[in-house]
């Protein structure tokens, strides 16, 4: 393993156990084996660090979306959404520790918010690309037309990245099958 | 204005600047004019603190939910809702920052989990206040009794908590106002 690879694996762990403000660049890279000059030649900043935790480590969204607009007028349109929507509750589930510890540190909020926008990306993109693949369902007939795609999109993801921060609190009833196929239920009736 | 109250004041203010991460107890006091023994004489620990300002600080969600279940089988449905949705949009708004700093601090966070525990309370709670009001209009005749309205109270809230997050990463498009329509319309069409 190279130590780039080694380092966003460090990161990964030391967030886990000390939660973002914990994971000091001193600390992952200490659990890197390497020195934190090397750490910053590998990445320019922390938020750089983290967003390859993000983008490198989390079970992804981009390919659960890329099969999902595959599927367009394929299958059971209800199936197809339920898996996405699990697979987007464990992406968050994943991601909620980040996300919260970079909303929770304004300095690294700044850097992260300035890096999004340089790359024209940000955390809006999926749930663009989601609206995008329920109008494509709507054109072939499989959705109410009359459903707003946009702020459908809006809803099933936001219902997923709130579960996630919720089961952080709290224990949740219904396991997350179950409460996927009645998020989608709601869409597709 | 008392001691209590100057020390939350001081809390929210060190949130806001500096973040959780940020806002310690000895940054708190020495801002609240007190010194941290006195901070502890009030809150017994850094989440009571935290959960005060969350509770007591923010446009509180509570008020919000009874009105709107006043507001059941009255006036406007789709209206009653969308004015809603900006509440639960806005208090979401504030309490992003501070729910985001819990889940990134994992002794913080066991110990916030511990004490919503013992009150049988969480942020789940609303969720389940929301799906009760729904069915009440599903009773009423006004909202579609094929929604299963623990699912689009999970989503309403949901797509509020998400925008809340997603606002402070990217410019989002779309007024909240514009927005907030958009998510109630697919519920009640």
């Amino acid at each position: 393993m190279g130590t780039r690879d080694r380092i966003i694996d460090a990161a990964e762990q030391a967030i886990h156990e000390f939660g973002i403000a914990g994971a000091t660049t001193r600390r992952v890279a200490g659990q890197a084996g390497c020195s934190e000059a090397l750490l910053y030649k590998h990445f320019a900043s922390k938020e750089e660090l983290f967003l390859a935790v993000l983008l490198e480590r989390m079970p992804a969204l981009g390919p659960a979306l890329s099969r999902l607009r595959l599927s367009v007028g394929e299958g059971d349109v209800s199936a197809n959404l339920t898996a996405f929507t699990a697979m987007a509750l464990e992406f968050y589930t994943r991601a909620a520790a980040i996300a919260g510890g970079v909303l929770a540190d304004p300095p690294l909020l700044t850097g992260f918010r300035k890096m999004l926008a340089e790359a024209g990306s940000g955390p809006h993109v999926p749930i663009e690309a989601l609206a995008e693949i329920l109008r494509a369902e709507q054109r072939a007939g499989r959705i109410d037309p009359a459903v707003d795609a946009g702020a459908a999109a809006a809803m099933l993801m936001g219902a997923c990245f709130h579960r996630a921060n919720l089961a952080n609190f709290v224990d949740l009833p219904d396991d997350d099958e179950t409460w996927a196929a009645a998020i989608v239920g709601t869409l597709v009736r």
